[in-house]
């Protein structure tokens, strides 16, 4: 599939320098995220909720009840934007007015889809669980036909998308970058801590692989 | 001041037992964010964009370039939605519909002010820098004249707020909870890695206290 071509609303004018509209560097990030913040807007208000969500192939899936918000949007051909931010570092400068961050964010906009045909909205569901932990879909009790029916199921074309990527040290002028203070950067890493049973934990069930095998990416490394 | 009221827009439905709208609730989720996502609508097309931003008494405090559209926005009087995410933790449950996240979340819809007051502005952007990296602002060289103009801040009143909040183990069904499997909690935390200086260092120039003490607060421990 072709990269994605900057349209005038997903062009960056102001930082041109951090746009990326490659297929690969979108996905990337999509991949590594584990929230999205979902904006839509209802009653002439924007909204911005937080929502774990997938990608399968050139489409994220959400998901959600019924009768929420997003799923009456998405029926009614409400565009939406999608946007996931990893952030991986402050950056320090020796002028106060030069101090940001290094992140990895994708912008997507577009008009989500239900996805109602059975057998995909059951992929689906498969692909949601596997973002957020790699490996756990066959290890739980399977999801039955009631559990499925009583969930809405989105899908957002990946066909209006962005990446932006602020990384390395801090960027400030000459004269500032000759004062004897310290500069740099502050790395940040979302770390998994050991996990934590439930009370309901029967004594001889395992950890299962993919709790004991948690990991989260290290970032990419770029100058 | 007081706690705020849950309005039709910020009252929730679903899932209700995880609303919150006491002012301590929201304004430590506020506290402790670093990147806050924010929704606003631009030409038919809604937009949410990361952001960092700072809490200055009852308003969220962000700032971009004069010609920024967020900044654009606020000048015509346009509505936005800053909402602020701490992801906590993946819910592992025995049953796989049942899987969640654990996290904090605030959403504050309103309109955003401009600050031109020269005080109040230099006021902002120490807010902001605080925010980050408590103790940053007396570290490194001032703020000057051309740059406080050059940046435009922004100024949104706490006035319709909620918090959201997931914390626990799964909730799943008493069948589910009696399988032989394992259930619980990976948590998750944003680390601080080593301090990578710039080349600009010069040799003697020491880590700021800011940077060295440099921590992340712990989650709240709740039930």
């Amino acid at each position: 599939m072709e990269d994605f071509n900057p349209t005038e609303r997903t062009a960056m004018k102001r930082g041109a320098a951090r746009g990326h509209y490659d297929r690969e560097t979108v996905y990337a990030i999509l991949d590594e995220g584990l929230v999205a913040h979902i904006g839509f807007e209802d009653n002439g208000q924007v909204f911005v909720l937080p929502r774990s969500y997938g990608r399968m192939g050139d489409r994220i899936i959400l998901h959600g009840s019924h009768q929420a918000r997003l799923t009456k949007i998405a029926r009614r051909g409400g565009s939406i934007c999608v946007t996931v931010t990893l952030l991986d570092g402050l950056v320090v400068s020796k002028s106060i007015m030069h101090h940001s961050m290094n992140y990895r964010s994708v912008v997507v906009l577009g008009v989500p889809e239900e996805i109602t045909d059975e057998a995909q909205k059951a992929d689906a569901l498969r692909t949601l669980v596997e973002h957020v932990i790699p490996g756990r879909f066959p290890e739980g009790r399977a999801p039955d036909a009631n559990e499925i029916k009583a969930t809405a199921v989105l899908a957002l074309p990946l066909t209006e998308a962005s990446a932006k990527i602020r990384t390395g040290p801090p960027a400030e002028p000459e004269s500032d970058r000759a004062l004897d203070f310290w500069s740099g950067v502050i790395p940040l890493r979302l770390t998994p801590l050991r996990p934590e049973p439930s009370g309901d934990v029967l004594a001889d069930a395992p950890l299962p692989d993919s709790v004991g095998h948690y990991r989260r990416p290290a970032p990419p490394r770029r100058r």
